[in-house]
């Protein structure tokens, strides 16, 4: 492997911690290595999004980034936000050299950042480490490209696909372990969305519990008719930092939307369908309000809906060890696939054991 | 770890190749190990459960057997069978001490392989590997103990736990690789199983392929009312070493027994229930007729069945990367589960990555 590629697949190690903090900026690490091959600075894109990666490191760093290799997940940003560009920061540090993983595909920048970086003479390498980094940066990307987040479909499944007896039974089908990393993927995204289904049935709370997070995901809840219980856990848990935004069709009644507003819950309005809100309209109405990562925990139907409008990037399955039999809830609803060819395929990306249940995840292919 | 555990999983391994070979006797392994640390002779029980591990070892040893040290993963025989009892063989040889992983519940052994080695100024040493030797046994010792066969239920389930589209589209869920692996699995059991429904609708042939199988598992059916097509390619794959047992109900019409047995299959006549064969009486029936490992390939109806009488020893589920949804055809049928606790639970054994698809395979707790 190549130095390069080492001190890239730091900077991306270091990134990937921003995964879920960072939105509506992307999660980006960087690593400014001096000539003698000391490590002088380190960042990453910080809660909120700001500062960038590369403002950090070069603030670690000091006069030390002189001359230095700056290693960036992403290509540095071009344009006045509400700081100023990355690039011009790099340059005006004195950096002899960056290598980027990926170039930004921000019409503000899709390029513009390397090739400012050029004209002022700094080296630039391009594309190192660019596939992990193209995973890590899916959301961002798949926001700026789409139009809509990128979105990871949560499954918790006994081995024929149930998630609860006739009698709707559910807790517990995975275990202990299992559970609390699922809090950790909770807290890898910038979101936590579900159906009114799943609101109302487990009144569940989807805050990010016991693995130390700091910024606490959105917690979105589609109802086309707004048909949630208030109050509940997700209303009773609403502060600042830990928002419910409730995404409804535009016939909701006022009163359930008055009546949301006053519990200190979000109301948003999308485009709604005959089945409930329309999938494409609500994921780019979250894209619109600056999610990248969205992670839905169900329920089957809604969940079913994510598929067939073919905006799944990534499943995470979590098996336990039992059985419920054709008779129990199906852990994901109807998706009318009449042809196997037609049926919704992923490319498998890893498996875990976790306590006595095994997690796989998966590529939409 | 101890030389006398190691040399007990030369042993293990050596008697685990007889799997689905040696039946209606167990899959023993025999290593001899002079005083020296040479291996003298190596055994295992041979294809059709004759002659036993230590007689081929005996035999490979010749004189060297003398003083030797016998690992022999399940205790020796003390019954005049077809041939002379195993533990008389070792004193004859002069083998010095004798190490073994599992007493025989056989009542004509049940200890007195032991006894009688100690008798005759052998040392014994027992319980070596012990908890490996019951999981590779666990087909004989059911035999025994429970008098029915050990028994494999395997699935191969699209995330969801699905088998077909609503159409019933099923060719292929998962990969090329994972129905290679299939057929290892198969070539592991005495005989592989389904319902009649599956021998409907999918015509299988049921046999080993492709990996160099020596004795092809027994294919059995049940079908209560003997409702399988004929010819099929079943039928027409039968030949005396890769026959195909049809268990029927005493009501199954005369016509069909005798069409049945003209086209060479076996009719098996077993105690019949509203719902299809008692798999009760079916498994019972199968045990005393010498099976130990049965691997069962569906269908979903039938395979609940074993499951909802507790017959199910071992799950193996193939997990392939997509979806179909609920209006797909489930792996599994119902299960009457209303309580969680009620639901089949099963103790994960391994996690395996076969082509693009998951195998997990599981233990009945």
């Amino acid at each position: 492997m190549s130095d390069d590629l080492r001190w890239m697949q730091v900077a991306l190690t270091l990134g990937r911690r921003g995964l879920g903090q960072s939105w509506p900026n992307p999660a980006v690490g960087c690593v400014l290595v001096a000539p003698n091959g000391r490590v002088v600075g380190r960042g990453r894109t910080q809660s909120g999004g700001r500062p960038h990666a590369e403002v950090v490191a070069l603030a670690q760093a000091g006069a030390a980034a002189r001359g230095a290799t700056a290693y960036v997940t992403l290509e540095p940003c071009a344009h006045h936000g509400q700081t100023g560009p990355c690039c011009d920061a790099l340059i005006a540090a004195g950096v002899g050299r960056v290598v980027t993983a990926l170039e930004d595909p921000d019409p503000r920048v899709a390029g513009q950042g390397h090739s400012r970086l050029r004209a002022a003479g700094v080296a630039v390498t391009e594309g190192v480490g660019r596939a992990a980094a193209r995973e890590d940066q899916l959301g961002f990307l798949n926001r700026v490209t789409l139009g809509r987040p990128m979105v990871t479909l949560k499954l918790a499944l006994t081995l024929d696909g149930r998630i609860a007896t006739a009698r709707g039974e559910s807790q517990w089908i995975t275990g202990a372990e299992a559970r609390r990393y699922g809090h950790a993927l909770r807290a890898r995204h910038d979101a936590v969305l579900i159906g009114a289904g799943t609101a109302r049935t487990d009144d569940p709370t989807l805050t990010v519990r016991g693995v130390g997070v700091v910024r606490q995901p959105v917690r979105v809840v589609a109802s086309r008719d707004l048909d949630v219980p208030i109050p509940s856990r997700l209303s009773q848990s609403v502060t600042a930092d830990a928002p419910v935004w409730l995404c409804h069709g535009g016939e909701a009644p006022a009163e359930r939307i008055a009546r949301a507003r006053a519990a200190g819950l979000k109301c948003v309005e999308v485009a709604a369908e005959a089945e409930g809100v329309s999938v494409e309209s609500l994921l780019r109405t979250l894209a619109q309000r600056g999610l990248t990562r969205v992670y839905c925990e169900g329920g089957g139907a809604f969940a079913a809906g994510l598929l067939r409008a073919g905006c799944v990037d990534r499943l995470a399955v979590f098996s336990a060890g039992c059985v419920i039999g054709a008779d129990g809830l199906p852990g994901l609803g109807d998706l009318g696939v009449n042809l196997l060819a037609d049926a919704p395929r992923f490319r498998r990306l890893g498996v875990r054991q976790v306590g006595g249940d095994v997690l796989t995840e998966w590529a939409r292919t």
